[in-house]
This record gives C-alpha cells, sequence and structure tokens, in this order.
C-alpha cells in the first residue's frame, strides 16, 4: 500500500481533487483534520466528528507519549481504537511542539531533551525514538521527526534546520523500516516534512532532500509561524513545484478560512489547525458572513444563529443570545455548541471546495466565498 | 388547565404512576429532572436530553435573575424557547439557593436582600418579586417562594421557617393569580413547598397549611440538606400521607438512586438533583453496578464500559480507560462523556420504575435493582 496511496481524481487549475487511502479508510481531499492534541477533539466527541463530516483527525505526539503514555494506547489497540474514533488518524511527530516549548527543550544533532509541561519530568526524542513511539499510537499516517524554525530565523538557523531536518528524516526512514520489518505490516504511512523558514533557496533545497527519500507524502512545515501572509503564500507556492503530484501535499498547521483557499488554489491536499476549535472556547466563531465574536454583548438580544446560511445542528437550533450567555456563565454546553459549529463549517467548507473542483469551477467558489465572507468585516 | 394537571394511572403499592400535563407537553411519572442551573444542564445539549429520555428540565430562578436576566430570556420567548428545549420546564424559587448562599443574605419577613455572587450587587427577592420573575422566566411549572433551613435546626427556627413558608405561600398565590389574570392565561403551574425541618408537628403543620392553599401540585422542600437517610425517609413518610393524591408530589433535591427508590415507594412523583451531573464532572458516575469513581488509577488499562450493562451511545463505544485519560488531561469531551452516561443512567432508572409499576412488580424491581447496585461496594 506504502507506495501508492494517493488517487488524483480531477484538477481546477493548480487545485486538486483527489483521494488518500490509509488503513482505516480513505480520505477524500483536499481535506481539513480536526485536531484532538490527546486523543480528542476538545469539547466534540466522535460522533459529532461524523456528523461534521471529518474523515480524519489529527493527535499530537508528544501530548499522547506523555499522557497518557504509549503503554496504554499499546494496550487499547492504538489510537482509533482508543478514542473510538475508527477511522483513519495521523500524528504529528513532536517536532512542532518542540518548537513551541522551545523554552524548556535542548536541541542537539542527537535529538531533543525536554521536560513534560505536566510534571517537569525528563524525557528525550530521537528521530528513532519517535518512530518508535508513533509506531506504537499506531497512526494511519505519521509524521517524520523535523526540526522547525521560529520567524524570523536568520540564515544560519534557517540552514541549521534545513540540515537537520534533512539528517532526521533519512534516520526516521531508517528506524520505520526497520520497525515495518519487525512488524510485518506496512500499516503506518510515513510523510516527509520540508522546512527552510522563508528562504526560497532553503526551501529547494530542503524539498529536494525531502523528496529525495520518497516519502508516500510530502508535508511543508514551517510556516503559519508568524510570518506575513504574503510570504506564507510566496513560499508556498515556491516549495510545492517540487513536491511530486502523484503524492499528497500537507501544509501543516493551517489555517484561517482564507488561507486553505489560497492553498488549495497551490495544490494543497491537507490541512489541519486549532482555530476552529480553540477559537470556539474563547468566544469566537467561523461563519459564512466571517468571524463571529459571539461573546459580544451586541447578541445579547439577538435570536438568529450563530450562522444564518448554515445547515449545522446548532446552527438549526440555537441562538447567539443563548449561546453568548453560555459563554458568559463559563458553561461547557456553550463550548461544545459553537466548536460544533466552527467544526461543520470547516467540514462544510472543505466539501464545497472538492465540488467546486470537480466542477470547475472552483475560482468562482472562492470568490463568492470571500465575498461572503468580508461581511461581518464590512460593518 | 390548573386544577387537574394530574392523571393517576396505575398504583402498586403506594408506588404511583401517573401522568402531569403542562403546557409544554406530558411528563410521566415517576420521572427525575436535570438540573440546567443556568439554563442549559452542563455539558449536555438538548438533543443528548432527548436522547437520554429526560422529558422536563429544572431552572435556577436565581441565577437565571442574574443571569441572562429576565429581561433576556422574556425577549427570547421564555426559558424553554430561550434553551431550544421546547419541552416542559420548571423553575424552583431561589429559595434554596438563598439557603445555600445563607451567607451574603439577609432574611426578613418581608422577603430576602442578597448579594450577587458575580458582582457583589444587592438584589431583593419577595414572594411577590420571585412570582413576577418566574412568570417572565416562564417555565411551566413554578415554585412557591419558601424558607429552607438548615440542618439540624432548633425547634425555634423550624417554627419560623413553617410560618414564613406559609405566610409567603399566601403572598404566592396572590401575585400568582394577579399576574394570570393580567396575562390572560393559566399557563404557569404554581407549586407549593411544605417546610418543617426534621419535627414531625412542623411538617404536619407545614403540609397542612400549604395544601389548604390548593396549589395544582405540592413539594416536599427541607430534605437532603444533610439530615441522616432514615430521618429524610421518615420525615417524607410523614409528610406525604397530608398531600393529596390527585395531585403531583414532588420531593426536592433528591437524591441517589436508592433514594429516588424508597421515596417512589412512598408515592413521590417528581425529583431532580445534580449528583448525576455535578458528580460526572469530578471523576464519579453511576452505573447498574455501583457507583464508579472512574478517575481512578485502577481504569488506566480498562477496555470495559463504564457501565457494561448500559445501551447508551457512551458505553456502546467507549473504553473506562479512555474516558479516565480525558479526565485526567481536564478534556472537555470526557466531561461530556461521562455527564451523557450518568444522565441517561437515570433516565433509564425511571423509564425502569415506571414499567415496574406498571407491572406491579416495582419492590422486585427495587430489590434487583439494589443487588445489582451494591457490587462495586461489595469488592
Amino acid at each position: 500500500m506504502n507506495n501508492k496511496i494517493y488517487r488524483h481524481i480531477t484538477s481546477d487549475g493548480d487545485a486538486r481533487r483527489g483521494e488518500v487511502t490509509t488503513a482505516h479508510g480513505k480520505i477524500q481531499t483536499p481535506a481539513f483534520m480536526p485536531v484532538g492534541t490527546a486523543g480528542a477533539v476538545k469539547a466534540l466527541i466522535s460522533s459529532d466528528l461524523e456528523e461534521c463530516g471529518a474523515e480524519i483527525i489529527l493527535g499530537n505526539t508528544y501530548h499522547l507519549y506523555l499522557r497518557p503514555g504509549i503503554e496504554v494506547i499499546k494496550k487499547m489497540g492504538g489510537l482509533a481504537k482508543f478514542n473510538s474514533w475508527n477511522k483513519p488518524t495521523l500524528t504529528d511527530s513532536g517536532g512542532f511542539q518542540i518548537f513551541s516549548l522551545r523554552d524548556i527543550a535542548k536541541v542537539t544533532d542527537e535529538g531533543v531533551k525536554f521536560q513534560s509541561h505536566h510534571d517537569g519530568s525528563y524525557h528525550f526524542f530521537t528521530p528513532e525514538s519517535v518512530m518508535e513511539v508513533e509506531h506504537a499510537i499506531g497512526a494511519d499516517i505519521i509524521m517524520a521527526f523535523d526540526q522547525c524554525v521560529p520567524y524570523p530565523a536568520d540564515e544560519k538557523l534557517a540552514q541549521l534546520g534545513v540540515n537537520r531536518t534533512f539528517d532526521w528524516a533519512k534516520r526516521c526512514v531508517k528506524r520505520h523500516n526497520e520497525l515495518l520489518e519487525k512488524e510485518g505490516t506496512d500499516y503506518s504511512l510515513l510523510f516527509g516534512i520540508v522546512q527552510g523558514s522563508t528562504y526560497k533557496e532553503f526551501r529547494t533545497q530542503s524539498a529536494e532532500q525531502i523528496v529525495s527519500l520518497d516519502f508516500v507524502g510530502n508535508a511543508i512545515g514551517g510556516l503559519s509561524v508568524g510570518e506575513p501572509k504574503d510570504e506564507m503564500e510566496e513560499m508556498l507556492v515556491h516549495t510545492i513545484q517540487y513536491l511530486p503530484k502523484e503524492k499528497p501535499r500537507y501544509l501543516m498547521g493551517v489555517g484561517y478560512p482564507e488561507d486553505l483557499l489560497m492553498a488549495v488554489s497551490h495544490g494543497v491536499d491537507m490541512f489541519d489547525c486549532v482555530l476552529p476549535t480553540r477559537n470556539a472556547r474563547t468566544g469566537y466563531v467561523f461563519t459564512s458572513e466571517g468571524p463571529l465574536i459571539y461573546r459580544n454583548a451586541d447578541y445579547t438580544f439577538d435570536d438568529k444563529p450563530l450562522d444564518p446560511n448554515c445547515d449545522c445542528k446548532v446552527c438549526q437550533r440555537y441562538s447567539r443570545s443563548y449561546i453568548r450567555h453560555l459563554y458568559n456563565q463559563k458553561e461547557i454546553t456553550g463550548i461544545i455548541l459553537a466548536t460544533y459549529h466552527s467544526t461543520y463549517f470547516y467540514q462544510k467548507l472543505m466539501q464545497n471546495i472538492r465540488k467546486s473542483i470537480e466542477s470547475d469551477c472552483f475560482d468562482l467558489f472562492r470568490k463568492e466565498f470571500l465575498d461572503l465572507y468580508s461581511t461581518n468585516g464590512k460593518r
């Protein structure tokens, strides 16, 4: 299975409509993966995710390794069984978490020594140990261990990140293949990650290096870390030309609806981001008319749904007034309602993107979506 | 409608099977009402409650009056519409909250001056103002404003509570009738509340006083406030004989499954309690085999459902191991799963109680339930 997991269905310009096959099922692309950091998409249960149309969810290796620990997940039958999702899953490699938590991590060529954010205990991640952890967690798609550098990064640091990412990628491939042989399966699909900060020459170098290792899928990492949006697009456009079209292309940690549309237009197939779920917990939902800060006093007496154009079960039943009240009272029910809506909104967006590519009208769809999406901003 | 809301279906000993009719629909009794303090049953959405089989939910007047305030609820069409439940609702009168928050409340014959737990602002509740607030909130069943005294209470305090509760009840009836006339409806069903602490003579006195006011339903208040269980039962048995059989009888704030069974055996029709939902949030669920402290390390590797004999959607899909992990990670999803199960468990218990009364085998059902329910305790 490992050598051909992507089936191309059709294209509209550079936008691609495809299908990725994993041991737990197929994923229609372009796809957006809700983030289930500790094994659950916060405030949702599996049936909510199914209702919303999600086909794959992401788990964070760093978090799952610390709690509940791989022994638990392994004994419970792997991530998809442990969290009763039973559909495709993907784990990141912990590289991005270490980037986020770099104050409590020490990175060397060998690997990363870091302290648990739970109890301060010390741990050591190497490319080899991360492969072992990801195999134990048992996601369908696993990511190579990379070094993501902060933005802005000087040339020296950016080059270091590229070199180390390549070195670690090779070590990941080696251990991954040993593990596959030992397990006697080809269950885990390993994706490589391209780094290079915001330097085109480093992006080229990293892409060529990563592609040379013949991963079953390739990801663009190190973006959406604080750089301006036009720089993100420039780097994406530059990098993606080096990534083989017969394999899935995954833009990590992106993003806002407008970012997804932009990236799809350049041929990206997969996305993940905490925005829809995290923002829902802070009083902010995504709607067809743009972001809605539903916690605002403006909505005290507003009996409209969060999104008047949405057919999700929350918008069919609940008012802004009620959800705002629950948010202000710190009621979990309010967080559930907001999270459900935004998750549904993202999945519906991806569904509409896929349909528009199939109908050769992606550009029109994008324009119309963005026109409506600017409504709230115009007020 | 007000004069005959209870239809008696059948009895088994003193246990009664009936039906209460309200403007938003019928309630099969004996019934357990999940508590939605601020207008939402914590960590559940309306469709969860429907799936669990709840037919009526309770809102707290004290909380709803402070936030979002009656102006919002009134403009949004009343409580059942505001919280998108659209089925029967009941509001307490705030009397019990004032009992709970007595450190920041001053009670006189006229009413209660209290401070908001949100912002320290001062408010004054009188029997008249509480009726106005409850009418504005618009629940189907509203409770008279009473004075609940702490346990233990000396005779003087208990007598004071009885006298004041009767005086306030008369004032509630008067204002309630004025409001009904003004509104031109008979929508709100007013229940009286019997007090009397743990003194039989005061219970008799209070019951006779309250019954004399001819409420459409009667409640037993002032129990489950810290007294021993046998004293609670003694007071219940003593009090309920004074409450007319042609009207619903509601035991407020009770309780554990064994308490519900005990009270049903003496003829109680309605219950409310935060136990199933509150305990779920602290790592404790109710199961057919007894309480399960699901947060315990014992369940780290336990792939069984919370309750092996439960057919709820949580027990069909999720393991103790997973839910325990989520609890430990403070994941909202864990709270949702535990709350859903315990709410389902309580509704299923009431359903089985109703069936057993219909089949004239309530005592056998109670015995078998309690035998199995002691399993976890025996371990």
